[in-house]
């Protein structure tokens, strides 16, 4: 029997699914599990988008354009004009969900052996699609005492070598919900410039920001138009995580062209999709509105309660629908195993994401957890008091 | 400005898309032009797939499991079965279309350097997703005179060293309609079996078997169920390209564990798409039959019109809806061109594939074009003519 690829062996299994079997064997004992641990909003897709697929009157679902519909990447140039970021049609490319984008400029712009550098904590899954690609992802440690703020700039040149091509940034950030200042997104600029490298920015949360302080996208910042490639996607603004529509946006031309190839060869990115994401590109200012209030109130009810937990320490987020939290424990991965595994409260548990798992620093995040707040502020109230049972009882309890 | 990957710049540009915006000039100039290029059907989707996307009655478009959804799975296991394929639910893996599993199994199964032999003239895509996971591609001739059929044994054995590690075949095949006979599969079968090799068997056409020949799949070789990498689509089957449905079927464990991490990465397939391929399951019979009778009608127009033109000569293709036909030209994609921005009869022009850009031997097919009949009779009666006409007119007609 052959072996399986390097990459296959390198490939990190998510923190999460690793603890994925526990709930539902959780489930399965009659216990009630509070999902702290996804990205899926639990909010209804605008209207417009589920009309959309309603109507739909074709007699052959055939393939679209590869590089997506022309109407829907013209909605697009609109919807990016409401925050200022001015492209052409032709600069959007449609992906298969962000992740697509994300391997598609990998692979398009990075050698193997490349560097790409990454504010950590970050989203897991980076890492496998840089592996895929065969590039190296290195890390800088962003802190929570410092409410993770970007690293020293000095930080960053202190990796920078020869192989280093790109710096990759998630801003309103996953898992951290830190959203960078225009300070720091000049700092990032001028590294960019200095060393002439790619900005891989995935900016899919920009609805979600909530301290009235600018959103400071990637294609803002002056002079780098030619480095920048944005990654996008309508998963979380529209709460349509299924339909799988992303998009890559980029000025570059070779880049483009060189993505273009990749989306040539895998023909099409999914029809249906971009029929619901094109509808919903109009849903109404109240649908904005609703789910950013929503967020707002639970990302209140969320990091109060944290806070107010003996031995918890959240900051406060200011972006997206996560935060990292410390707990007042040996080992979080243990105690998230524990919830599923030996604790109940009234029947109840949760499960949450064990932070080390974005992070690369041995070590690092390793009494934290992320926390996502798609939950219903009441069943968030509910968790919040499963969490504090929950680290009363825990055996591996640790005081700061 | 940072430079793009070499993968990007070794990506080749497929043969069709260089043609595209001359067939659109031709259509600006008000020229009809009947598409021979592409491997969209044009006969509809079934009913119920289309009812069951018009009944989807959801409010969040969420996330669907990694794997696909189970209830889709356990529908293709019983679909497989039709076909004596035996697999269970566990061994199948829902992709974004058949791409995403033939980028999925190169990238768990080769490392970068690793060799894939394919008979050629072959799928020009297979490159693409051989070079974004570092992967070789060692092709060996079918010709035309031959038929196509398996080149012999002693070719592979050739070509083969201690880098090789699989052999792709595409069966029934796209671009040629071959279709590998038992004991050809069974020599595939030995030399895997020897050489420890992967087989990477892509059989999206199996519905389309016209010669009473036994359709062998890949899955039915008894000693390398282990070596087996099926990929399968329902875009070709149920007329779904766009929905980007594929799957990857195996039956070994560490190949599914490396695959279901990059599918963890990608965090799901289309949602919708597959909720249309399971309903699709249950077409009924008379779906295929009219689709396999209208498949049966169109081959023999086209295949008995091309060997009717003086110069031009077709193998009879056993499957698919595809064939590899030789013209009395100088160059097929001059000629290509030529039909597109210098000729027409009667306000009408024909767009067809150069099969060059399916081979990689410089110089092989280099009089040949592949011809899809996803055309209905009566145009495709039409598009012979022009065909006809268009050799009579071509400046760089050679005589045999």
């Amino acid at each position: 029997m052959p072996n399986i690829s390097e990459r296959g062996q390198l490939m990190p299994e998510s923190p999460i699914r690793k603890l994925a079997p526990l709930a539902t064997a959780a489930k399965e004992r009659g216990i009630h599990v509070y999902h702290l641990n996804i990205g899926q909003p639990d909010l209804p897709t605008p209207q417009v988008g589920l009309d959309a697929l309603k109507n739909i009157d074709r007699t052959v679902l055939e393939y679209s354009p590869s590089q997506g519909i022309r109407s829907y990447r013209e909605k697009l140039t609109q919807y990016y004009k409401r925050f200022k970021i001015l492209v052409d049609p032709d600069d959007i490319i449609v992906t298969c969900g962000g992740s697509e984008a994300v391997l598609f400029a990998f692979l398009s712009c990075l050698n193997p052996g490349d560097e790409i550098i990454i504010p950590e904590p970050a989203y897991a899954n980076y890492i496998s699609f840089a592996i895929s690609a065969g590039a190296v992802i290195r890390t800088i440690s962003s802190t929570i005492e410092e409410g993770f703020s970007l690293p020293k700039v000095e930080k960053f040149e202190e990796l920078i070598n020869e192989r280093t091509r790109a710096i990759l940034i998630c801003n309103p950030n996953n898992p951290t919900g830190y959203l960078y200042t225009r300070r720091e997104m000049n700092q990032i600029r001028d590294l960019v410039k200095k060393y002439d490298l790619y900005l891989f920015s995935d900016e899919v949360y920009r609805e979600y920001i909530y301290t009235g302080s600018p959103y400071i996208s990637a294609c803002h910042l002056e002079g780098i138009e030619q480095n920048v490639i944005l990654i996008d996607s309508v998963s979380k603004r529209y709460s349509e995580c299924g339909i799988r529509i992303g998009a890559l946006v980029t000025k570059n031309e070779a880049v483009k062209a060189a993505v273009m190839k990749l989306c040539q060869a895998r023909l099409s990115p999914p029809l249906i999709g971009q029929i619901i994401a094109e509808a919903s590109c109009d849903a109404p200012e109240s649908y904005y509105r609703d789910v950013y209030d929503e967020y707002v109130e639970r990302r209140k009810c969320l990091i109060d309660g944290l806070n107010r937990i003996p031995g918890v320490y959240s900051p406060i987020p200011m972006g997206a629908f996560y935060t990292v939290a410390k707990l007042p424990v040996d080992d979080a991965e243990k105690f998230c195993r524990w919830c599923l595994e030996e604790f109940s409260y009234e029947g109840q548990t949760i499960m949450m994401a064990p932070a080390a798992g974005f992070y690369t620093t041995p070590g690092a995040g390793i009494n934290q957890v992320r926390i996502a707040y798609v939950l219903k502020k009441e069943d968030m109230e509910h968790a919040l008091v499963v969490l504090r049972k929950a680290l009363e009882a825990y055996p591996g309890r640790v005081e700061d």
